[in-house]
């Protein structure tokens, strides 16, 4: 069975605990489940992990180079400025999906454009937990295809 | 059962045609019968359609304010600079769903970043036809869940 | 009598659908008899149009040269990038006023500057219906004194 | 009998004594006449100003939060760049008009945005005198509608 | 024969008429003669032909590669920002080659930088109708030594 | 017993009295009591001042030069652009105090950076009226210290 | 008891060490000894801690959702550019100010704006060990009050 | 005996006073004085001002135009920004030269371009008080030979 | 019979050396021929010539004024920020045409743009030795019909 | 003997394993025996670290101000933007030297400038291990010199 | 008797004979004798030389360095852009004098900044060979009371 | 013998002269016999030389295609703008190693990007004669493993 990583990056663990924020109401931990569900009818053995610290983050994404067959992240705070995430995607052949909460691009504009989608294969983003599960199928798609970064 | 246009700008009917491009060799047509089988997975009425014209793309957007129930659209080249394509999108209330066959954000620098974006619910980019058919299961979801723009 | 062409650019034909936006209730049309009225009141023909499409608003105000001895423009979307709208209202000899609905300058920044002020005369902008009103007559008045572009 | 102020900034006083320059021929005494007499025709009490300190036309904004149902405005120079001008004109509730005798887009690039215009309902420019005289009829009827800032 | 297209954008039709403007006094239509003449001389089949319509210059364009050896494109207002006509021109494999009436890099600043340059093998510019005739006579021979795009 | 000068800027004198606005509801006069109260305490003669006037204002901190052991200032829309305030501070050599109601990091652009930073020992900001209290009694230690500028 | 976090960032545990620097004599734990009184004076429980990790300053803000009514801050290099603490400040609901040791704005370029400050109350800088000392006081009166952030 | 005015703008009336500074140790009086004896001996009556208010030195433009046959400025921090200043100098027909104490290029950068450039004949700076003195001569001489501004 | 410059400015004596380049293959005296036959075809006497120094090119330049009915330039590198080729151009009153041997729009960005451009007649580009051949051809006939810069 | 590190930043560890990418095939463990032997060579005990930590890579240098008499850094992704980094790096008082594997200024924007060469007494880029090779070499002859951050 | 180099770059040797340039009637012969004399008054011993190349306008700069007791500058198109020309002033430790013919300030945007102001004592600029005259006067003072660059 | 050219740029031939300057007080011949000492020590042929003309420069690099087997080059004021100087080394096979004296970046921000860089192999800047010592020895070692540009 194909694995794929799931990485999160700072403040996601709040999600859905910021009532004034964007991120909706749903939580962390449920958000997680429904990405095990939808890898589970994909097929696909999924590592769902989340940090707020950039040097772990660095350290999955060598880690994902041997263990993975695709990767997925959102990148949150990172995604818009971390060379250092960027870099260790840049050295990975499996496919790369970006994926956001929110639609980034109506937001402040230092979110509007992020480094990560350098060395992504492509993105989702805006829709929400909804977006969290279709990145979990179309990973097992690309995987299923042979799609590289 | 719920109607959505599925909308596309200049030049999306050459898809497969040009293979010094970056859009890989499916053709529109084939793209569009991907697209109308999903939408029937689904249980949504899609209406496709492709226009070199931007005035008939604010055509069609104005009619869907009375037709749909949801709308994507691929804007190609006009997704980065046309104020008219966006001034008819705000004018929507139901969800609008951005898809682009390539990653934009890896291509010219005026791709970078779409004005279309500024009235989408979210946006998929990046994942070929693949992308094209997660659109339309996705708005068959935000239809059901009465997501609006 | 003199005539005048009052062309208005794409989704001005929206005018008070649009519960949520800035353009206050009144429907186009309405302000469209508003306008027919005030032109009455000032002996002035007018030719009231409106398109989604920059071609022909470029057809309509080439016409112009042989057909209309003043022109009212509500350019919408295409004030602040056409250049093609711009260069056929440069080759007008008669005087040209440029009117907007809302105050274009209190807006998202791609709205606070028009490529047609280039070419017009002056400009009224964020009076609303009474804005147009006001145009019409003003517009009479510079024919009767012979003021050129 | 509804009361609205008119108020001139630096050098408008010199308007019809610069041959070489872009503001015609008509006196400023007699633009004054001019607006005093449309005022009348409203039925609108007029005080019309001029200065050329910034700190005196902050006071009499100030000053017109009390004595005034409408505020004409000819920033001249301070249109530009006076915060203090904004902030003042931000602190009102009436209507606020902003006019110009010359097409301020077709001159100096330093002119081509009013810091004002974040503070005003609507703005009039490029008409001349025509512009001071439309612009005391249509406060007239901002005032008589009860339209706010 | 060898077939080349030699399409014009918005209100080129104008050349000749507006007695105040950059494109001296030689008619639209005279032009036109002198280039048929020219591809004669030259042995090409020359399609010559303008529109106001930036939906229809992408057609065109499209149509070209099936129907032309060659494409000689004056884009008018379209050069400067028009992707649609550039996403068209990338598409093509024979030779395309940009012609300017007036030296574009000596107008305004918004003319100085033309997108279409990207798809162009080359341009001629500033030498009026001289350069349409030039660029007749280059692409008879670009074709005849087999010049891609 | 040491003298410090408190001066303010436009508008200033308005606090507490627009309710839309972002100062609260404390008066100008209930500020200024505060701050005299809290210079009695700190044992320090308090010259609280304000004015609309960029000239004065300059008068003012000249004279400080003689006549004041530190300078308390809240330059209001001055803060942001005035070159004569800034170079009239740079010739002080007491402690100055940089002091604004609101976060002026949070409001529009043009509010974000201030000259008078280049002249002043430091800022407090966001704090209201606290922040002015808080100021008296720091300039009250910094003049005990000698603390320069 | 109130509680109030203070949290500083990296290199603040170097103050006073590098006689060449800005940043004075006084060491980091004898200014941290000057706001354990302050605090003591106050009524306030502080908790004052440094690291030189931002994935460690995202965890404590996290923490201090539950465990603080108030949060001070000097994020010294991490407060330019550093979403992940911003993101994790804006979704604090207690009062947060932010402390610099330096006036921020007489430095390097790269310092003169911070991202934090779009989350902050307020902020004090420039005042050295003293402004740490007056944000501990000014931190307890706003909670006294009831201040948000 | 032609006559001219030389204006000095905010802090001028400072020099010689702040030893910190990069004005010298010449007083406002002494360069006065010196400035009276070169008209003196070039046959111009100098009329030498001061002020720090914007409005008065608008007033005192404005006499000029009746009063002086040439006028000498330095705008001091009123050069870099004030349109006031520039708008008033503009409708002057006599020569204006610009002076400045210090070489304003090898200063801050909001100093290195002057407004006030755009409407002088020329300018002299960086020379301290000869340059002032050079100044006078200079305007006698163009005075003498008929220039215009 | 006229004289025309044909002046080649840095490295172009390399044209045809390095087999990585944009240039081609044909060698830069080929070329040279290849534009003497083309002259002596349409009664032109050509001297062609090419410097490495910006000196020496502005030298010939000068020498043109008086020697020369036309002058073509391959400025090269000089091209893109040379002000004194520039100055030396804008002296002269016959046409002047520049030449490139690539599209110096598609290569790095400090290509982009020619200063030179600002003081020639017209430009062709892109199309290699071809472009210099049409270019003398152009210039001849510019010379007939007495065509000035 | 002298002592110095050798700081290594985040994906340094990766050099050799991404064929695909520029920083060659020699392994990073081969690349530090290089540099062992080469301080070895030159009398220098040279301490070799590689983290993908910012807060790490900080607490090394803050060691290194008692433990090294000079520091040799690859800050690698840190090198851009890492301002914890350069503090760091300023409160040496020992020689520091920058290393880059690649030549930075000929790949992305983003790599262009280092934040990290405004606390550096020099760099070497460009020259893979010999360059860090050289390196070693350089700080044994600059500590030996006496020579300074 | 003191010496000065009064030296003129590219295009300089042209004044007087470009009717339609802004420089003025009077040759360049003519100035340099206007020169000469007004440096015999002065008891300043002249060397006045022009140069198209940078080269050489270098060489003598680093001549002047033993040869010159002042040094008078009109670097022409040199002034804006060459850092050779400014390294070799910035050796000098003699009085240096930038003069321009016109008023730069007011022509295009690329003249309006000299990079030469950076090593100038001082510069006067607009008054034609009237400031070349000046400018000698005022270095042979400079020179008296012994002012350094 | 392998041989390399040491190419030095304007002004570099004043080194050690100038004690206020950032350059040291090594002669320039000094640094010369360092460097042809250096080159003996590795086995290489080294051609030293000066000039402060661009053109010049140009000349010498064009001469190394044939005569060089590496190039060591101080661009000095050239490395900045010159793209002359760039062009001449694209053309080149060998390696291409930048120096320079000072560190680049930490001076004015016109000196922190080199143009060369674009064609350099590597770059050695800030270590003063050393690094000129260092340069040749890499190229030794660059020229013996084959290493191109």
């Amino acid at each position: 069975m194909p694995t794929a990583f799931f990485l999160n990056g700072p403040n996601a663990n709040m999600y859905g605990l910021d009532a004034k924020g964007v991120y909706g109401t749903e939580s962390f931990p449920a958000i997680r489940q429904r990405c095990l569900r939808a890898a589970a009818r994909a097929g696909l053995a999924l590592d769902f992990r989340q940090t707020n610290d950039e040097g772990e983050m660095v350290d999955w994404i060598q880690e994902a180079r041997q263990a993975a067959d695709g990767l997925l992240i959102n990148g949150a705070s990172l995604s818009y400025r971390s060379i250092a995430v960027l870099d260790a995607l840049l050295m990975l052949e499996c496919p790369v999906l970006e994926v956001h909460m929110s639609n980034i691009h109506r937001r402040e504009a230092f979110r509007d454009k992020t480094m990560l989608s350098l060395a992504a294969t492509g993105s989702i983003c805006g829709l929400g937990p909804l977006g969290y599960e279709l990145a979990v199928g179309a990973m097992a798609e690309m995987i299923a295809v042979g799609r590289t970064r």
